[in-house]
């Protein structure tokens, strides 16, 4: 890959596991806290899109209530829970391999950013409770107020980096996503961990790695 | 309700049950059919949503064979079962109420009509292969080029009959398109046949069946 002048990383999914939340109240939920978690994380993505269509942006804060809601009737969890999982939202994990590896770029001479559906508060809280801070932006769909794949989200860094998108390598574990900013014209990296299906949305990724550690050989 | 001039229906998992076609195939499939039917259902949905962010519009049956591709892929459904269950999906079998209810309404002073994201030839075919030829016009969202819940596709049969939004009752079993609908401007009626939990998208229906023929007492 030449010539990558910044290094764009999704958030949620890519770098913090949206399913860190409900995993550490699975003794309390039981076993049906996977589904039930894929189940908030599938309703949360469908209404920023859902919302972006229709134009009536909600901040993804806002969202991720509005979805936890649905989810928790659907999956008849105690009401209880809800602002415990609210609260482990904020502050969500990140993958293993996630913090060397950021260490490791951030020696080199890239741009390092997050572009996120995340709100900035959201987004400061993840990276600093899980000291990541290694980022010289943090992009939030909040500046243009509506959600990815409308390609006004992938316009955020390269307006403000003044490059081209092929100097850009996007990273994300989310398909839709990949397609979203490949079709942008990014360079647009697949993080794949768990060996899963790719999308039919006009867009194939010429890079997939299943851990971002092996970013460091492809770039 | 007063003052209802059209009455327009959504097609698919509104008058035509979506999960005819794996159904139909079940004995083929085991016992995964109805989840596979969903996860194929659901990702072609997205895609749609997911076409229309990136301005990548492409048509419902396109959309219907690709989000297809992807299921059986997830679901490691034979690859020999495609042209069966794309066959199936042309001819998707009504609810056991609509044709009555239909004929019943036909008989009134409204227009009926179907506003779908489907192609005007897959409607045309689902229509009369269901012997349901009772409809003033098959509105297709090919059109105007983009998907539900833009708000391009609700105004198609506004324009169409010069009509207020009010004037209008809207149907629909996606609880999606009810808030699509809704925030329009529409009466917006959910047929909520399985007694499932609706949508936090803005729009809460003032009406909803569980039945269409229940339309009957309410318009």
């Amino acid at each position: 890959m030449k010539n990558i002048k910044a290094i764009i990383f999704d958030a949620y999914g890519t770098l913090f596991d949206v399913n860190s939340a409900a995993e550490k109240c699975k003794d309390k939920i039981g076993s049906k806290w996977e589904n039930f978690s894929n189940y908030w994380r599938t309703t949360q993505l469908e209404y920023t899109w859902l919302r972006s269509l229709m134009k009536r942006h909600k901040d993804f804060w806002k969202i991720t209530e509005d979805s936890l809601d649905k989810s928790m009737k659907v999956f008849n969890i105690n009401p209880n829970m809800k602002s415990e999982l609210l609260d482990l939202y904020k502050i969500l994990s990140p993958y293993p391999e996630v913090k060397e590896t950021l260490q490791l770029l951030k020696k080199k001479n890239y741009k390092l950013s997050i572009l996120s559906n995340g709100t900035p508060s959201l987004l400061n809280e993840l990276v600093s409770s899980n000291n990541l801070e290694v980022f010289d932006d943090i992009f939030s769909v909040e500046e243009v107020g509506i959600f990815k794949p409308d390609s006004k989200v992938y316009d955020i860094p390269v307006k403000k980096y003044k490059i081209e998108k092929s100097e850009v390598a996007f990273l994300s574990a989310n398909t839709w996503d990949v397609s979203g900013g490949g079709n942008y014209g990014f360079n647009a990296i697949w993080v794949n961990r768990n060996n899963i299906i790719f999308d039919n949305l006009d867009y194939s990724p010429e890079n997939q790695i299943n851990n971002l550690k092996h970013l460091l050989d492809i770039i």
